[in-house]
């Protein structure tokens, strides 16, 4: 089959690799239906994280169950299932905690499962799914074409965005901030309405992505950053900041911006993936009583709710991907979205 | 009258000041009938904060009304009265939010008002109290004898400790670690078992604090620190460590122990005052999804509910309490606390 090989700095290439098998019992081959290109993969992709051999890329992935293992109970050959952008058992402690991100069982797309064999990355026309009955959800029917894109969100945007306004204790009447206008920002914003928010405030230069969060339910715009948009915030929310901000970037600039736009007494929900590490400044956060809180977006856990949106048409995040290409293009996949002529970029194989 | 000023490293003396005065309207005078030392009190008193010139000390004090000014409409001469540890109006945005430490028109004990009048410190015979029918809660009646010391620890530690707990999401069922043994600890072991969690672990190397902590709730001791007691507390707690760690005590060291005592999703409600400033560190946090939520307690919002279960006798916070000396003898509550020969200490003007 094909598969998305990272070789360097910008440089991905479609390759053939051989085709999946079943190895563990537990697991299934899922034919990919659609698949992405995350923020996150952009860090090999820019030679910010280094690539020293060349390796599997991918994560965010829905599509048909080809075949499943003798001890798969739930998914059946012929699922259209949605799959979280790491494996987990769901059984687990941690699981069942809440925190599927972190099961004692699981693991990462494109590496071996603990049992050694491997689990090929999203970028690919398919994948081995160490834990089926644990990762995989499978949809009430096969799905109309149009509700693809937002079924694919629900691996990995759409589940982080929602984790943010979870993780901040986002509830109806809730002012809000978001600092981020990329996919999962842009999800945040369509997270914090669906839970009721009364006030999203969407921090964003660029004029389509403030266009798309109001649309997902943003109701101010702040262009601004650093001391004048913690200014314009705060002019906008009682003099003190949101009860609320998502922090959807992670960078020291903008978990700042995050910390500083919140009230006192407010949360922090973070989602974007630390890059080189800003250390949180305890002293303002201990003065103010601004939390902390959020990580690594335990996904699978929020499926079946979001799920159910998505399928009653309540909200479309598949609306992030404004570029789609065939899987045979995906080096321009990266281009577009490294180069921000894409917010998102969905791939059909 | 005499009130105590720090003039340098374990440097405290009782000194005759001018009787404070009624200067805005919406003050008071209180007499004071009970204060104590703080853990923070030592910070100046052993010179890890520099003492530039001698001032006004002591911020926690329950006593006697003596004067109102004429816009004060809910507290009376006469009243038995219990102060937090900071000046509040209960008016304002952040107090209303359930923040008052971080009140618009507040201030600190032992400093001048917003109109720049003087505010006492605690540790003197009376006290000018800026916003009276803000700051001030009002006992039903005069408390019998026994209840002084529990109703003087809703002044600071046992508002503070249940702000650990509340931080941290405590409730029932919760499994709980507790980081640090002072009289905050303690207390925060005493909030977390009044909020019906079902396991609570203290951290603690002191027999007579051990047992203590047991008095109040605790259902398992660590004695071990670092490694040893991360791998202690993760044995007692399912190998992943505990819903809720509360931290008190505010080092580097025991910020350290909280979070890795807390399993994947959990949260960490810190309460002590950031010593010499520890930065969280934001990878393993994100990793884990650890949040980390506290800061200065908002104790006035939390009088009421505490206050009924110290009147009731359902809780006697006050038992922190291990060493009682009179006014004139506060140099020997410093020392005594500085020397670990009390937990704390309880003066009586």
């Amino acid at each position: 089959m094909l598969a998305t090989i990272i070789h360097g700095e910008r440089d991905v290439r479609l390759e053939e690799v051989p085709d999946p098998v079943l190895s563990t019992g537990g697991d299934a081959i899922v034919r990919v239906v659609a698949t992405c290109v995350c923020g996150s993969d952009l860090w090999p992709y820019r030679g910010v994280t280094p690539t020293s051999q060349p390796r599997r890329i991918g994560h965010e992935f829905v599509g048909v169950v080809e075949a499943v293992g003798p001890e798969v109970a739930t998914i059946e050959p012929g699922d259209f299932v949605i799959a979280p952008f790491y494996d987990c058992d769901m059984t687990c402690v941690n699981c069942e905690n809440g925190v599927s991100a972190s099961c004692l069982h699981g693991g990462w797309w494109g590496a071996d499962d603990r049992s050694g064999a491997f689990a090929d990355g999203g970028q690919g026309q398919k994948v081995r799914v160490p834990h089926a009955d644990g990762s995989l959800v499978a949809t009430p029917e096969y799905p109309r074409e149009e509700l693809i894109p937002s079924l694919l969100a629900l691996s990995d945007v759409m589940g982080t965005g929602h984790h943010a306004a979870v993780s901040a204790g986002v509830r109806p009447g809730s002012t809000v901030v978001v600092v981020g206008d990329g996919a999962v920002g842009l999800c945040a914003v369509l997270a914090s309405a669906r839970l009721g928010a009364s006030r999203i405030v969407a921090m964003s230069r660029h004029e389509s992505r403030q266009a798309l969060a109001r649309e997902f339910g943003a109701t101010d715009i702040v262009a601004e950053r650093g001391d004048a948009g913690v200014a314009a915030v705060k002019g906008l929310l009682d003099g003190i900041g949101a009860d609320c901000v998502l922090e959807a970037v992670g960078t020291k600039e903008s978990m700042d911006q995050a910390i500083r736009s919140c009230r006192p007494g407010g949360m922090v929900g973070y989602v974007g993936v630390p890059n080189g590490g800003p250390e949180l400044p305890v002293r303002p956060l201990f003065a103010s009583n601004v939390g902390v809180n959020g990580g690594f977006a335990p996904v699978r856990n929020y499926v079946e709710e979001l799920l159910r949106d998505v399928w009653s048409g309540a909200i479309e995040p598949g609306r992030v991907f404004d570029l789609q290409v065939p899987l045979s293009d995906i080096a321009e996949a990266y281009a577009a979205m490294d180069e921000r002529r894409a917010i998102k970029a969905l791939v059909r194989p």
